[in-house]
């Protein structure tokens, strides 16, 4: 975690950033963002709860009473308006309006609910914006602290799917394997597993399935994908696998494999994430699945574990110094198969550094 | 879960309830209402994702291709509106919003991200409102199927809290504690443990800070808050635990027993959930506690770990049969202890029915 100079210096950056697109203030609400200014992590739940930031550095929080006390002892500078269960939290919510100084314009986080959105504008004239390209725009860049986190996670993480050949048996299923790898991800020192994805056969082909009672079989591919967090950061690592012997599945494990293999040479210092979706990209379409590579080519991760930088196709932004994303090309054949191969790149310098180490050759887990 | 015919009257319901309040429409977000529509789990991520669910009953889905394929087979009926990472929503979004004739009234579920409204919202003069009475007032009047795995989920978490003094030592870390602790709610069953809580000593003064490398020490209480989801549904149980004597740890928790006693005698078929709040808080109050009593009484369970009905003070809302919902007074005092002791009730009759089955005399952990 940063220290208390780290704080200052994000809400600062902040601040600025603010005052340069011609902001009066963002909305925040629990959860990565809040986290990152304040150190203090929180639930997006039903309460009413944002944190108002103003371009001068003002920061007013409202939160319900049984949630803001470590907000009191946060490194950033806070004034709390807290509300219990029986007063409701309208009272807290106007007073935190009016000290912030909630009117002219004003960015809102993305995830912000829309019942917290209506009890905060009910009155005002504050005309809101898309406050995503602010706030990611400034968490894109890690610093020192947050890149050694991002390695601890990618560590541990890549420790685990090492382990996964040894759990992975004809007719167990998805859902005993997907509980069997979460076990493992914590006993290897995760605080937290997110997202645990088994598909096998006909299933992989849609890529965002959760796991089954459908017993894994021969010939099939089999997808994990998992996110770990270590103390706030994620990784987030997939390795497709196939007991037995299956030509159509390691025919289009190779091509995806050197599509990942593209993309990652592409991460260049400066390149446009636009080329590294393309490196992944050409090579699916000349090998004739151009058309079944049905997502983007990766998605950034830091407190979040999908975030800025986007690897979009034809994407504009360019890689700097401090991104960390993933490179996870995949070709999906309904009804017959699907193939995901995913690993973590960190910019640490000039070029991509993959902090994940699993073997990806085909058939390294036999 | 429900069959084929249990999805096509939970949508019967909602397009009459829609109907009766002069509304057009409802926009829901990947979830628990989607998935008690249409029987299908998504995560609520960046991507615009939204079910357009009109007073006629006609079912618009905008979502990623790569997460559409399941709704294409749910039992409810959709027309999906599939969007690619390459493409983009703007498409996808203007066409659902078209065919579902989303103008008029329209009612959005609360947790929908504003994110994804800007988009939807743009050049329409729909008029939108507060979408959860409607919603959360179908899903709080459970089926007998949804009973089923509220029960089941409660036995599952109940025997977890039973083995969890074999855990508690001197020494041990609130992390070390709270991983131990998951372990075992996965081996006993739990498809998902969610928002995990161990606080000692002070600690437990902040109803939901989580857990910290802080040891536990003797003489403490230690207040173990945890949700265990058994395939879509949550048990919530609180315990608050002490090694070694503690006068006054002792002393609170009488108190807050025998509020948690009466709150659970008052929740009767017909009786305002005010009452079921009153129970307890009348307790606490005469024990010179009712300042410290920071938070309401419960909060229903279902496919969500907190919706609806919320046992508040003075709440005017009505048991009826079917709801299930935590009764978990506490007390926190700051900068020394807290107790709290949660359990679940189900409405399956005249009066509540504890489903959670765990010891809660003072010391019974010994």
């Amino acid at each position: 975690m940063a220290d208390k100079g780290g704080f200052a210096a994000r809400a600062g950056r902040l601040a600025k950033r603010l005052g340069s697109e011609g902001l009066d203030g963002v909305v925040m609400v629990p959860g990565p963002n809040i986290r990152y200014f304040t150190g203090v992590e929180s639930f997006l739940l039903e309460r009413p709860f944002m944190l108002l930031f103003t371009a001068q550095g003002g920061a007013h929080l409202v939160a319900p009473e049984l949630e803001a006390g470590p907000y009191r002892r946060s490194p950033l500078e806070i004034t709390v308006h807290s509300w219990t269960d029986s007063e409701g939290p309208s009272v807290a919510i106007a007073e935190a309006a009016r000290r912030a100084g909630f009117e002219g314009r004003w960015a809102v986080e993305g995830r912000a609910p829309f019942g917290y959105l209506q009890k905060l504008t009910r009155g005002s004239r504050a005309k809101l914006q898309d406050g995503d390209p602010v706030l990611q725009g400034l968490r894109e860049i890690k610093d020192e602290a947050e890149m050694e986190l991002l390695r601890r996670s990618g560590a541990i993480l890549s420790k685990s799917f090492r382990e996964f050949p040894a759990l992975l048996k004809e007719g167990i299923s998805e859902m005993e394997l997907a509980k069997a790898a979460t076990d493992r991800i914590y006993q290897n020192g995760a605080s937290k597993v997110d997202d645990m994805l088994v598909q096998s056969g006909p299933r992989a082909a849609d890529p965002h399935s959760l796991p089954s009672p459908k017993k894994v079989r021969k010939g099939e591919s089999v997808v994990i994908d998992v996110g770990a967090n270590y103390c706030g950061y994620y990784a987030d690592i997939t390795r497709t696998f196939c007991l037995g012997a299956a030509k159509e599945v390691e025919s289009v494990y190779g091509e995806v494999l050197e599509a990942q293999r593209q993309a990652t040479i592409a991460a260049k210092d400066g390149a446009k994430v636009g080329e590294v979706d393309g490196g992944a990209r050409g090579v699916l379409q000349r090998a004739g699945h151009g058309k079944e590579f049905i997502h983007r080519t990766g998605h950034g991760l830091g407190l979040e574990i999908h975030e800025a930088p986007y690897i979009v196709q034809d994407g504009k932004e360019k890689l700097r110094e401090g991104m960390c994303f993933t490179v996870e090309p995949g070709v999906y054949l309904k009804g017959k198969l699907g193939v995901r191969i995913e690993d973590d790149v960190l910019m640490s310098g000039r070029v991509g550094e993959e902090i994940t180490k699993v073997p990806k050759d085909y058939g390294w887990w036999r």
